[in-house]
């Protein structure tokens, strides 16, 4: 069977709606959302918000489709859920107040809370709670393609990260693991195959679940130097968000054999390599020199609640690394964090910046004396790196300006409150698993599966009757494609210098005519050509306006993307066109075999 | 070509996402709501808000389809604009107040105000005038399909009146007058095609423009009992929404003999019929009875501006028509308007109710007094029906309970601040263009066409340059079709006690299988015939639920209104199955013959 539709549409340039801009857009960091908006595909209506126009609407449309047919190959069923929606389903799962301030609030005539939705889980629990009551209704997987709200902090990089998107989301429900397993295992497979239809390369990455809730979680990504997301890989196969990159925890040493601690002058030493010379040149170590990974940092973080309360919180590393603020915030999810300010160090004169030693943080110092006021409260929690393992001993911070402790030795001269994940993973760090050293790369978050578990199901009393007639809850899947980020992963993906280089599948035309010359009969010819792949089911886009010279329409054609072009102008004279694919060799075709000839060619690109 | 696709599609009964419901639900006024929601094509989310569950998404997927076809038809191309804009477009047209209410307005996280767009004039406007510059350009129509936001006071009939819905809207754009009254021609056209594809009977009336400005506007009605709007029709082929009849105005009388002004005791006369009945008695007129129409009815009305601010409006209307509220509306819009309460008269002591006379009212009182702080202020604006015209003589309130004025001339005894139309049409009146008595009747609003002029284009700096390089302002049209409220207008239009009967170019499957009986062979025969159908290309509704009673089968293939019910069972030992259009006779088909006649029969019904 054909790829091609009956009948091919035609877009003539001297009347679609679209203007292409020669300058990029002052606003526009990457190469996507530069190319999207000077070819005329979209245009901003307010930050993160964008207008699709024909062009544009036509990718996403295919897009769409190509994801609508896999999920319905796994039995998916289409719905379709409002975007304004009522609090309280979100209120019974917390996530009216966890998703802080990226949820998009306001208020009915009525005063009733409402919100634009980011996801459905709530909704869909609710949904077939409504309607199922068996087992035997289940499994059951159902998906829409919806327009989704977060209100970003932080908008960028166009379709990227935007406030309002296309997101594809579906639910699984099942009423044993096992049928969450097949459930998961079947999105896995038609995830792959719905990217590799797109043309898009991609890397399936184990991931947090963050504000989900839920086990086992993996993330489809787009290898982008531009991407948010970084993941890293191992020789043997492992492939991680850095976010869900597990630290290898090292075996504890035993420290019988330490010496004291003992507090040292190391004057003007406020960061780690100034404490690491000092070191040297005034305590140096009898087996080795001293390194920065032999310092204990302790990093003062402002963390925020969604409730609005906000809190210090002290991470301590090992100083050779940073604290990784999207690692910190993945463990630390709901609640989100920054670097603490001059205002926090006022108010805890106690944390003396520089020099933060574990003497006045973690259990060992439970309760504090506010020496302004002679009050005494709670500690700010420690936390530390899995590799401050006990044994291990420390150079840190005396608590106060200029001196520091050596040789502190973990589980034996302090202790945490527990342990994070949020050291940043650098190139060449050991896989969790074994599998050998990791290497660090970009993507951009395309797809993202989950298993909720039971966690909606509970919260919402979504249960079904078992084979014996007993009421079991629910375990449900939630699996997202970003569909509008797909379309920017594939521009990102599918460019050059000179514009857009669409795959056939996704492209909005498959042929770009070109009519060059100013005489009728080039017109008539490329019209008649333009024609014959229409009536083929070829999607045409023609250039048939009268007056553009040759340069801004060859400039156009490469801007715009559409992966064969095909020149109607001087060769005419010896009865044959060009055919060109976006970035490949032309070719001579006799004019009367041109519409059979480029009709193949499109057909085979579509194969 | 065949209307049928390639392959259709089969949904199984036993794990289709559906359910049905014997009982109404509570909230469900009518028909199209009740069954809807029986059938499992929508449920509800919110209060005007939906959910549509896989049968209702594939109705709205056709009547979606069979717009967009049409709207390409005319040149229509096809955009998608944000529904969450920022609100600086719409406060520059005005839109932002006008809309009061009915608009859902929000912050983001940085308090800029955003609204949920309920129509998109502005951003359209602005997205043309970002593009185009010349005369060249144009014409020019765009248009979406898309979801819609209105925070209605009063959430009604399911789909009818929603808070959530989805409008195909269109926006023409000339340099012309004449090109916007082709554009108008054009889109009228289309209407006129995709309410007949749609299988819709429609009205076209005349309508106000409301709040959108502009001059030519007509409405579709699909004619309804169950419809919001009036509308109303002459033999002679008038039409027009209630809202914008237009009151045939008298020839003014001369009134040179009429008697002077007199006022007389009638006690006890609150209202028209007492007032009347004590006319005839005590003050009887010479040549006739009084009737009501002989008395003047002066109506107080609390009016609510788009900004909140409220003022009182007296209406003088004959006696015997009530004040039409949709009329009196559609007249003051964007202000809104009620019936004066209490405490209006409490604050206003000179309004004796029962019997305000015009004394104090109109510019004949510009200035009153308030009785009780001794203030003067500005009299209550003061609106007559266009029928009291000069010369007329009334009978009506003389400001003080228990005494009306006899023979008050209108122009010489008193005048008003303007007229209005705001009195009820009712059966009867004469057509304004003369061409008939009216008549009345309801309909549900499905498509608005307008010629909005240059109101948008003014107020946004649109303009091109014509051909003498002279900027001139663009003219613009703005068409909508409620796409969900034409889905339930159409589930209003067909339906019967037993549930609903789609048109087939809507339904969502052309064919609805029902296996009934116990037998493998049974469900074998049936699946065959499912299959068989399907790949003719047939989309087919298969109830395979094995332990289903055939009556509960039959109830819910009528409650789902599938266009063909082909019932596999008792006949198959005879050889033949029964096919049997909804609300039609059955027929005995060979099973030999049944997929090439049911092809056949829904070939024809798509035809």
């Amino acid at each position: 069977m054909s790829a091609l539709a009956r009948r091919g549409d035609l877009l003539r340039l001297s009347s679609l709606f679209v203007r292409t801009l020669r300058e990029d857009p002052a606003d526009a960091e990457v190469a996507s959302h530069r190319l999207l908006i000077r070819a005329g595909y979209i245009r901003r209506a307010a930050p993160g918000i964008y207008t699709w126009l024909p062009l544009g609407l036509r990718v996403l449309a295919k897009v769409e489709a190509i994801v609508r047919e896999e999920m319905a190959a796994i039995g998916g069923q289409e719905v379709h859920f409002p975007a304004l929606l009522p609090r309280e389903p979100y209120e019974a799962t917390g996530r009216w107040e966890e998703y802080g301030p990226n949820l998009f609030r306001l208020q009915d005539r009525k005063r009733a809370d409402y919100l634009l939705a980011p996801t459905h889980e709530e909704m869909f629990t609710l949904l077939v709670k409504d309607l199922y009551s068996s087992y035997k209704d289940l499994p059951l997987t159902l998906f829409q393609i919806q327009t989704k709200y977060r209100d970003e902090a932080r908008p960028r990089a166009g379709l990227i990260r935007g406030r309002e998107f296309v997101m594809k989301d579906s639910y699984s429900f099942d009423h044993t693991d096992a049928g969450l397993d097949e459930a998961y295992q079947r999105h896995r497979d038609a995830y792959e195959r719905i990217f590799t239809r797109l043309g898009l390369d991609y890397v399936i990455v184990s991931a947090m679940s963050g504000a989900m809730g839920g086990s086992r979680s993996e993330e489809f990504l787009s290898p982008s130097v531009i991407g948010e997301d970084t993941f890293v890989r191992s020789p043997g196969g492992y492939a991680a968000n850095v976010e869900a990159v597990i630290t290898p925890v090292p075996e504890a040493i035993g420290y019988d054999d330490a010496p004291a601690a003992h507090v040292e002058d190391t004057p003007d030493t406020p960061t780690i390599e100034t404490l690491v010379a000092v070191a040297n040149a005034k305590h140096p170590r009898p087996d080795r020199e001293w390194t920065a990974a032999d310092t204990l940092k302790n990093v003062v973080l402002a963390v925020t609640q969604p409730d609005g309360t906000r809190g210090l919180l002290v991470v301590g590393v090992p100083g050779d690394r940073e604290v990784d603020l999207k690692r910190l915030e993945a463990a630390l999810a709901p609640a989100e964090a920054e670097a603490a300010g001059e205002a926090d160090f006022a108010r805890h004169p106690e944390l003396v910046k520089g020099y933060i030693g574990p003497a006045v943080l973690g259990p060992q110092g439970t309760q504090v004396t506010d020496p302004a006021t002679g009050e005494t409260r709670s500690a700010i929690p420690y936390l530390l790196d899995p590799r401050i393992v006990p044994g291990t001993r420390w150079i840190t911070g005396a608590d106060e300006p200029g001196r520091h402790v050596f040789d502190l030795v973990a589980g034996r001269d302090f202790t945490a409150d527990g342990t994070i994940e949020a050291a940043e993973v650098r190139a060449g760090d050991p896989a969790p698993d074994g599998s050998g050293p990791l290497e660090l790369a970009r993507g951009i978050e395309m797809g993202h599966i989950f298993q909720l578990g039971r966690k909606y199901a509970e919260a919402l009393g979504l249960k079904v009757l078992d084979e014996n007639g007993k009421a079991v809850t629910v375990t449900m899947g939630s699996y997202g494609i970003g569909v509008t980020r797909a379309l920017a992963a594939l521009a990102e993906a599918n460019h050059d210098e000179r514009g857009l280089a669409w795959p056939a599948h996704v492209a909005p035309a498959h042929v770009h005519v070109v009519a060059t010359g100013r005489g009728a009969e080039v017109f008539d010819a490329a019209a008649e050509l333009a024609e014959g792949l229409v009536a083929n089911g070829v999607e045409v886009v023609y250039d048939d306006r009268p007056k553009v010279s040759p340069g801004v329409k060859f400039a156009d054609a490469e801007l715009l993307g559409v992966p064969l072009l095909v020149v109607v102008g001087r060769g005419l004279a010896d009865g044959v066109v060009e055919v060109r694919p976006r970035a490949g060799e032309a070719e001579q075709v006799a004019v009367a075999d041109a519409v059979a000839v480029v009709t193949e060619r499109v057909a085979s690109l579509l194969a």
